[in-house]
């Protein structure tokens, strides 16, 4: 991690604990330097960062501002630290149907730009949030990326394993949302009735370099799941 | 607009009209300075600009490459720039049911931060893709800041009106989503069934300054809406 990536979850992290609200002010340029030891350019940089995390907004001759929203429960749907991490306030569980290693489907090779003769680790699980299913999730993961894989670190977090275990660094995603009806096979897997509603996302991880190397399939349990995006226009 | 706005701008566009793809290398930040004729910083600031917005990604010692989707027809949840113009590829049309200046409702006073005894301008409308209902949306603009509305500048664009009209500074949105069964209103509007699948989306929309002007309610027709995000980790 960076000097101004430490900044700026050192600032994240006492906005966090000091319950700042939207609109709160904080220190002035100088002052951020100061307290940190550092130059203006990374003090920069931490802000800018943030900025584009939606965590604080700057107006120009007034200052550095809060910026937070002010609903309860939602789960951000850019959160860059995977559902163990975002839900940690949460009582999230999971249970783990499948895990294997396999050929792609066409669709997971065109999505992870593989070959149809090479492996993937295939997951498929169910996460829980406060004992209610929240989603069905269907994994695919480039086995040539991501080397190995098992059940305890799966329950852990994937992410954690993929960033510090791994040392990888993950740099962008992919999102692709629609909003259809639930088939009878993941109406029984969520507890709900075939045909209600489902919030359905693809999403193609990639790593700084481009590659992507995780395809997933969630489909979300509409009672449990809502969500929110902070975005920088 | 400043110059690396400008800037990058000018490079989305390059990539746009020659249907550059994922991965396609773009030319090294000293030919894009000479190409510009601008200082490393302001290059530097486009670049970064791009990169929030999912346009293109950097590898650090390799490159600037382009970063693209391969999917057609699915609406940016983030973009900047209002429906009119992310959608000026499909055929948009849209049918204002009500506009009208009015006290505003509890919630739409909490999210626009106003009191109950100040004026809004209210809109309700159903816009339409290619003939078809894509969303029933109804709005809140705070009146002290959106100070004129009428007819022909809600079917032409607001957001262009805003930004352009009345010269005001669009800053950040915070964006709610809930999925959930279409009430009879609902469906009655968007010529589907009443308890069909929705997505509703909450948008909270800021100055730079931070000041909240425009709460709007969004159903979408599940039938016709697909959305990508794209997300910098």
């Amino acid at each position: 991690m960076l000097k101004y990536q430490h900044i700026a979850d050192a600032l994240e992290k006492y906005i966090e604990e000091h319950e700042l609200q939207q609109g709160d002010k904080l220190p002035v340029l100088q002052d951020l330097m100061n307290q940190f030891g550092v130059s203006k350019s990374t003090v920069t940089k931490a802000l800018e960062l943030l900025e584009t995390k939606g965590v604080i907004f700057q107006v120009r001759g007034s200052g550095i501002f809060v910026r937070r929203h002010k609903r309860k429960g939602y789960i951000s749907l850019l959160s860059t630290k995977g559902f163990k991490k975002i839900l940690e306030d949460f009582q999230i569980t999971s249970k783990v149907i499948e895990l294997d290693i396999r050929k792609p489907t066409t669709e997971a090779a065109l999505n992870l730009n593989v070959g149809l003769d090479e492996d993937v680790y295939y997951v498929k699980r169910i996460r829980y949030i406060h004992g209610q299913s929240l989603c069905l999730e269907e994994s695919y993961f480039n086995k040539s990326v991501i080397t190995y894989l098992n059940n305890e670190i799966i329950n852990e977090s994937i992410f954690h394993y993929i960033t510090e275990g791994l040392g990888l660094n993950v740099g962008f995603t992919d999102m692709f949302l629609h909003v259809d009806k639930l088939t009878e096979e993941e109406a029984d897997y969520l507890g709900l009735e075939k045909g209600d509603p489902k919030l359905y996302v693809e999403s193609i991880f990639h790593l700084t370099n481009g590659q992507p190397f995780d395809f997933s399939k969630v489909t979300y349990n509409y009672v449990q799941s809502q969500f929110f995006v902070q975005a920088v226009l």
